[in-house]
């Protein structure tokens, strides 16, 4: 039997798994939000996972590996993923499909701070851009063997880098520039908070994405002989583990509470500033970074509100600022060049530089898109649409049903009956509410 | 280290995702169909899971591949899957869980066409038929090495035909049969829709059944060394994302808004429909039977109404219409033997006649079943029943109970306290109403 | 390529299913918990993934798997893992990784037993003791090659004894000493049901505890090489399936009604009580003891209720007694050594030396750490905290702000605004009643 076939079933399953995370995505962003605009955010997650996967599978892929220009920008546009050539014991679909898992997810940190007044079409714009040039360009920097970051000798395994700080920080520009959400801020320069409208439905989502990220980590060996493929899965462990732990007992000693959102957002945080180290440092390493990040997550959570940038799921936190410390970490606990293990300084400067430009690059790429939506489909939803919520606006249906014993809640309001010539129904025996 | 132990732990791994498609059929059923009967679906897919995998594995599979008669059926029954020996690089008890899944996964495209008005009796003696005798009669021709359509030379990598086509269109003859649920239809002939009761929930059940999907056709390689299986993966992603962007962009072109329950079926429509061919057509081909799909399942929702037939979630359209076309499919797209990519008719005409024979076969087993609960424990719910919710009527509970704090809704009605002695209890300080 | 590639791809693949279980753990119940409580259960989850796993991480798995002293404890504390060496084809990281997946399920075990009047920060101290010193002294007397019990010739393949037995009867104490819930028993001593209050989501727990099963079962092979992979997977399958069946048929018969949540947990004990037995029985025995677990499970169920154990989701019934028969089982049903298969009665002895081990051990733990609880940190909810929902009391916030646009729910009681001075906000438009 030869390598090729389990490296094959190795990496089929991982990229399943990857691509599972979008479910995990769309549960915890469904929970995180109002009710009012659940289905929208699950939509947003759909659209990632059809126009986005499309939209990378068709140029971005090609922009990212294919043949490199100048350290820049990959050339083997359209369709390329099956003429590419792997220099690695791996079909190219296999690759090729776990690649499409990292794009899609990079879309999906976007998906949560832009949440609850996006326009929808600008959204669909906005997946297909950053699948098309946003991830694959810094990508290509990282990740393809020529790229200028890659040659400057750039380490980050599975992408705290190319895939968290990218999406994290292109979603803080896309957020700003969007405004905050109605009520979010009072005249005085006080916050409010809307609290989340379905915690276990959130936490489903964490399990998931906690359950994909031993893929999304360990799969990025590509290579099942690899020999730190178990020290990377169980480094994602435990700093998943220590970012809970620590956001968990500081919310109980500050707020004494011990917070569901703020828990979820250090476990989540753990596992991005793990991601580009994991390959490179010890289980102790592991720990320490993700007790960092998980008191990263909330100072920063607290950062972006004080910048006025609302943020409804802590995206830009989580993503944002610990795929830049978790990049950063690299340097510091690398088990062979890190500047504590090993009092060399060198790999350090090279990852605060590829910090910065992923950061820049990031908030680049957002300011970009929303731009472009502005100046073509619209970028922010009508204040009427956002009032009504986005689900009834964009979709004509509210996310949950459950109570049409009790109330007359209006069940579908788009002119399916107009258009199609069949009638809405009363639900229940009770008509609609129109 | 033999090829057996890879082929072992991929076909092991591959048969639990398949399995866990289960949860994905529950919590998509209970999603769409109304809150008084979510219960009751999710309980149906218990039943498959339970009832119906030990009559796959009691008379079913031995029926399917045990010794050929006649081309007809398998003739090993009875715990046979312990007495059947294989002739690939796999051991027998990894084939026949893996099988279990398909089987199972039969059954549950039934449970979401006959949602909130049959007897659940009769979906018990229904699950157990299915199992034991109309999944694996044509799956017996289909992929039993001596089955009539399989020596003709019908294609069916993973079940369009044998799994998806013959449970969708005995999912139309038991919905024909059993009539549509109270005020689906009026008198004048229009149609009512019923709004799905909860969507994010819908959408979670979407996610777990596209990652199970990677399995389903990958897993039916059977074997980690098939050089196919890199590609039937990512075919699998890039027909689902394109049957959901077909879909997603059509509701919001003909109705205005992004409809939520079309763009999940655009995406299981475009699954089944390359689950015939993912092992035989290119990605731009999968792409192309995706996009068809999409379109189809539209269109086919339409006709099943149109029809008179009450499909509360769609199956007959996503899995019947579309496991035939998909099986049709391989006719034209087939990289050595399709019509259009190599003008060969020959094969084209044998997937037809293979997907005419599923539908009528599937369409006359449903036919059988029906009359077959008819005749004995009864075959739909009394009025009664369905007017007060199958939930209360077969399961004595409502699906949620979460506002027990606001209202004075019934938990639990059955006649608990008589049968047991044991008295049911005020919910948080109310009494329950009777 | 050698056998340890595969052997990491496959334990990895395993471990993250397992540690997925968590995630099934907690929708479950959340599901079956009243309302306000559900935030609370899945926060104990997270407790379990965090503070339990660093905590066996740290000491547990060397009290576990270290050098053994006296066949009783391990001795090799403190961050082991990096240090103990394999006798097996496989890194010790996935082999942590995979027993950490295990101490984590046998907190959450007991988790359920406790819920809705526990303790937060008791929880948190349960958890941690559970990992350190109660689920690893056991298990090195049955797992540890030098422990005691394995020396004797128990036989426990995937831990019956060792994780659901110790569990369930370390829940069945605490749940004791604990007293019930208010209201859950009347003073004549007849019993009050609380209703679930979400049965879709604890369906969706069992489903994403059944897919976790198999990995669970198989990946206790830690040998992808092992011939008895594949069968351990099918009786893990078929006894979960014969046990849901047998309860589900039981209830219809008994009370009338298709009983969800007994179904749910006929379908759980079958699981439990095959995971001793499962690499060394035939697949009818496996179907035999699932169907007695599926009997088991109705009567402990009643008989915890008898002696006045409150236990919300039945976790004693699961895993305490179904575990212990489990033990058992292996004694009458092993193939080459079982009571009824060969008329060996040597086995059988020492299963049930070891099933009362395991009972007597698991209970004195639980009584250990409730007492440790009462004079620390407080065991017991105050009666206003258990009135008001510790979702409320401890977390600051309801499961389900769903109903925001109906009611004047409180959405956020902590004292959020004082701690950071950040408002919290009037939801969609509705000032929170204070």
């Amino acid at each position: 039997m030869e390598l090729i076939a389990l490296n094959t079933v190795w990496v089929v399953i991982a990229a399943a798994m990857v691509l599972f995370m979008e479910g995990g995505f769309s549960l915890l962003e469904a929970g995180f939000v109002r009710t009012k605009n659940a289905v929208n955010v699950t939509m947003k997650i759909f659209v990632d996972l059809t126009v986005g996967a499309l939209a990378f599978w068709l140029v971005g892929f090609g922009a990212m590996f294919g043949k490199d220009a100048f350290g820049m920008i990959g050339t083997t546009l359209f369709g390329s993923p099956e003429k590419i050539a792997l220099s690695i014991q791996l079909p190219s679909a296999a690759y090729v499909l776990f690649q499409m898992g990292f794009a899609v997810a990079c879309i999906s940190i976007v998906s949560g701070a832009v949440a609850e007044r996006m326009n929808f079409k600008a959204y669909v714009l906005t997946a297909a851009l950053i699948c098309i040039i946003v991830y694959p360009l810094s990508g290509h920097w990282i990740w393809n063997s020529d790229g200028w970051l890659a040659k400057l000798g750039m380490k980050d395994f599975a992408g705290s880098a190319a895939i968290h700080a990218v999406g994290g920080f292109a979603a803080f520009a896309m957020a700003k520039l969007l405004g905050p959400r109605k009520g979010r801020f009072n005249s005085d320069g006080s916050a409010n908070v809307f609290a989340p409208s379905n915690i276990p439905l959130a936490s489903a989502g964490a399990f998931i994405l906690w359950f994909g990220w031993f893929a999304f980590n360990a799969g990025s060996t590509l290579d099942a002989s690899n020999a730190s493929l178990a020290p990377i899965a169980i480094n994602t462990m435990l700093a998943g583990a220590s970012g809970g732990t620590v956001a968990l007992f500081m919310t109980m000693k500050k707020f004494g509470k011990a917070d569901p959102s703020m828990t979820i957002n250090g476990v989540l945080s753990g596992l991005v500033a793990v991601t580009a180290g994991c390959a490179f440092v010890s289980e102790w390493s592991a720990i320490i970074i993700g007790a960092m990040s998980g008191l990263i997550v909330i100072y920063a959570t607290l950062l972006v509100d004080h910048l006025k940038v609302d943020d409804p799921v802590g995206a830009v936190a989580v993503h944002g600022f610990n795929g830049v410390f978790g990049t950063i970490a690299v340097g510091l606990f690398d088990s062979t060049q890190g500047l504590l293990t090993t009092g060399d300084f060198s790999l350090l400067k090279i990852q605060l530089l590829g910090a910065g430009v992923v950061m820049v690059w990031g908030f680049i790429g957002g300011m970009f898109m929303a731009k472009l939506c502005e100046k073509t489909v619209g970028f922010r939803a009508s204040e009427r649409e956002e009032e009504e919520g986005l689900d009834m606006s964009y979709h004509g249906i509210p996310a949950y049903n459950e109570l049409e014993r009790f109330t007359d809640i209006p069940t579908s309001l788009y002119d399916f009956e107009e258009t199609t010539g069949i009638t809405v129904a009363p639900v229940n025996g009770k008509e609609i509410a129109r």
